[in-house]
C-alpha cells in the first residue's frame, strides 16, 4: 500500500521501477513512506538517511532520494537561507552557534550545513559533529551537517541546494549556510541564499587582502566580530571603515544597503540587532517582489550551471580527450597554433 | 609557388585545400602570401582584410585568415596589451585619442580596439571610424578597429583576441582595447591584456554604483579623467578617496598596488604619468616572472572556455533543445522537479 501511494506520486516510471529493486536490496530503507513521514515529522535521524542518500553515488540510492525530494517540494520554501562566509580566523563556527542557538531558543528550528575542513582528511564529516557546535548540535531545534568538502568546487557539496531543500521540508525555517571563506565557494553560496552575511576581524585593509574579488559585493550585511573586552574600540573604528566603503560598492540585493554590525558571540552582544536586520531585508525584499524573483533565477541558474557541468563533464570524460586537449595548449603555448585552430581541430575530428 | 609555401607552412590538410578553393573563388584576395606580407610589412589596408577575414562567418574565408594568422603567430606578442574601461561618460574615447596620439607621436605603433556602441543600429562600423578619435586616426602610427558589439557577449567581439594578434603581427606594441562599460565585457578584455586601466569621474560613491562589481579588482590603474578648469579640486579629492579604497581591495596583479592618476585629456595633463606606470608595471611583472606566466593562463583559459563555449552552443541548437530545457525550467519554477530530476531527463533521452 505504501509502495502503491509512491508510485501514484512519481512523475518518472523509471524511478519508480529502480525504487522498487532499492525495496528490495536495500531492507534497511525499505519503506521508503516512512522516510518521507519521519522527515516531514520533523526526525533528525530520518532527515539524515535522507541527505545521505541524495549525497550517495550509488544510482539506486540517488533516485530513492530524489524521489524522497520530489515527492516533498511543496513542502520546501518556507524558510530565509542565510549564507555565512569570511576568512580562516573570523569565526564563523562560534558566531553560527551563538546565533543559531539564539534563534532555536526563540523557537525557530535552524539547519546549519557546514562546511568542515577537516572532513577532506578523516575522509567524513564526524569530527565536525563531535567538536564544533557542540551546544547547539545538542539542542532539539537544531540540525548540523557538515558536507565534506574534498572534492567538491570550492568546498561546497553540489547537493548542499538539494540537501537544504531537504531540511526545508523537515520544518527547518532558518538555513545556515557556512561557506569556507576561500576559492569559488562564496558564488555558489550566494546562488543559493536569500541573504548573505560576511564576516570580517577589525583591521579592514589587512583582513580584505586574504577574500576573494568582489566578496564585499556579493554580502547583504557585514558583521565585525570579536567585539569584545579590549577589542571595542577598534571594532568601533572597523564598522565605520566598511560602513564607508559598503556605500560606494554596488548593492548586492536590489535597492539595499548593506549594514555593517558589531557582534561578540561570546558576550553575546549584537546577535538580535542582527536577526532584526535580516527580517527586515526578508519585509524589504518581499514588498519589492525581488523576493521569489531572485529564488526563480537561482533555480534557473543553478540548472544552467548543471547542464553546462554535465555537457563538460562528459566531454573529459571521452576516452583520450584529456591528453588531447594537453596537447593543444602545448601547442597553443609554443605559438604554433591559434585558439580558433585549436577548436577546429578538436571538434572537426 | 606562393601557394606551395602555403601548403608547407600549413598543419592541417583540410585548411590547405580550403584556401586552394578560396584562391579560385575569391581573385580580390587571391593572393594571400600578399596578404600576409603586406601585413607584416605594415599596411593598415591589408591589416583591415586580415581582420574582415577572421571576422568572417564564411568558412572559406575563415580558414584563410587563421592560416595567415597561423602563420604570423612568431610574430605577436612584442606589445604592451592595455584594457581601458569606465561608465559611459567618462570620457574614454576622449582619453584614448589623447593618449594614443601621445604614444603615436613618441614613435609606438598604436592599434585601438575600440567597441563602437553606433554599429549595432548601423550594422557595421563605419560611423565610428569616421566620428570619433578623428586625429588618431589620420595618424601614421595609428590603427583604429571598430568591433560591431551587436549580437555578442558583453559588446566585445568573439574574434577581438585574434584580430589584436593581427596587430602586433603587424608590428603595433601598443595596443589599447576600450570596453563599452557594462556587463561581462569587462571580464573578456581583463583576460585579453597586461594591464587594466579603469576611467572615473569625480564623486567616488555615486560613479561605482553604475560600474559592475568587482570591476575595481579587476583594474592595475585607475584614472581619474576630466581633471581640468573648475574640476581640478574635486579630482583631487577623488584621487585620495580611490586611492584609499585601492589599498583596501585585493590587487589584480600580483604584488601591485593600483595607482590612482588625475588626467586631463583636453588640457594634455597626467598622459605621461599614466604610460610610466603602465612601464614600470611592464618592468615589475617581467622581473617578477608574472608577465608571461599571465599571458600563458590568458591563451589557457581562452582555449577552454571556447572549448565550453562550443559544447553549449552545440547542445542547445540540436533541434528542440530550447522548447525542451525551457519546459524542464517551467516544471522547476510550478516546484514539481528536483534540478537533478531535470538533468536527468534531458540527459537520458
Amino acid at each position: 500500500m505504501h509502495v502503491m501511494r509512491g508510485i501514484e506520486s512519481t512523475h518518472d516510471g523509471f524511478v519508480a521501477s529502480s525504487r522498487k529493486r532499492f525495496v528490495k536490496k536495500d531492507p534497511s530503507h525499505k519503506n521508503l513512506d516512512v522516510l518521507q513521514q519521519e522527515i516531514e515529522n520533523g526526525s533528525r535521524l530520518y532527515l539524515a538517511r535522507g541527505i545521505t542518500l541524495l549525497e550517495s553515488t550509488k544510482p539506486s540510492d540517488k533516485k530513492v532520494g530524489q524521489e524522497v525530494l520530489t515527492n516533498l517540494l511543496p513542502k520546501t520554501g518556507n524558510c530565509i537561507r542565510i549564507g555565512i562566509t569570511g576568512v580562516p580566523g573570523a569565526g564563523k563556527s562560534t558566531f553560527i552557534e551563538a546565533f543559531g542557538l539564539m534563534l532555536a531558543e526563540m523557537g525557530h528550528k535552524v539547519a546549519v550545513l557546514a562546511i568542515d575542513p577537516s572532513s577532506t582528511l578523516t575522509g567524513g564529516s564526524i569530527l565536525g559533529d563531535k567538536t564544533r557546535m557542540e551546544e547547539l548540535a545538542r539542542h532539539k531545534n537544531a540540525f548540523i551537517r557538515p558536507s565534506p568538502s574534498a572534492g567538491t568546487l570550492g568546498g561546497v557539496h553540489k547537493k548542499s541546494r538539494e540537501t537544504m531543500l531537504l531540511c526545508e521540508a523537515a520544518g527547518y525555517d532558518v538555513i545556515l549556510i557556512e561557506t569556507v571563506g576561500v576559492g569559488q565557494g562564496e558564488t555558489i553560496v550566494r546562488g543559493m541564499v536569500d541573504y548573505f552575511l560576511l564576516l570580517v576581524l577589525t583591521g579592514a585593509g589587512d583582513e580584505l587582502q586574504g577574500m576573494k574579488k568582489g566578496i564585499m559585493e556579493l554580502t547583504d550585511g557585514v558583521v565585525v566580530h570579536k567585539n569584545d573586552g579590549a577589542n571595542k574600540p577598534l571594532v568601533k573604528k572597523t564598522v565605520r571603515e566598511y560602513t564607508r566603503i559598503m556605500h560606494m560598492l554596488q548593492p548586492a540585493s536590489p535597492e539595499w544597503t548593506s549594514r555593517v554590525q558589531p557582534v561578540s558571540s561570546i558576550e553575546k552582544t549584537g546577535l538580535e540587532a542582527v536577526w532584526e536586520t535580516v527580517l527586515e531585508f526578508e519585509k524589504e525584499m518581499k514588498e519589492k517582489n525581488h523576493w521569489d524573483t531572485r529564488r526563480q533565477h537561482q533555480t534557473r541558474d543553478w540548472f544552467h550551471s548543471m547542464i553546462r557541468d554535465h555537457l563538460i563533464d562528459s566531454f573529459f570524460s571521452e576516452s583520450g580527450r584529456k591528453t588531447q586537449v594537453k596537447a593543444l595548449e602545448e601547442e597553443l603555448l609554443d605559438g604554433h597554433l591559434t585558439v580558433t585552430g585549436a577548436i577546429d581541430r578538436l571538434f572537426s575530428s
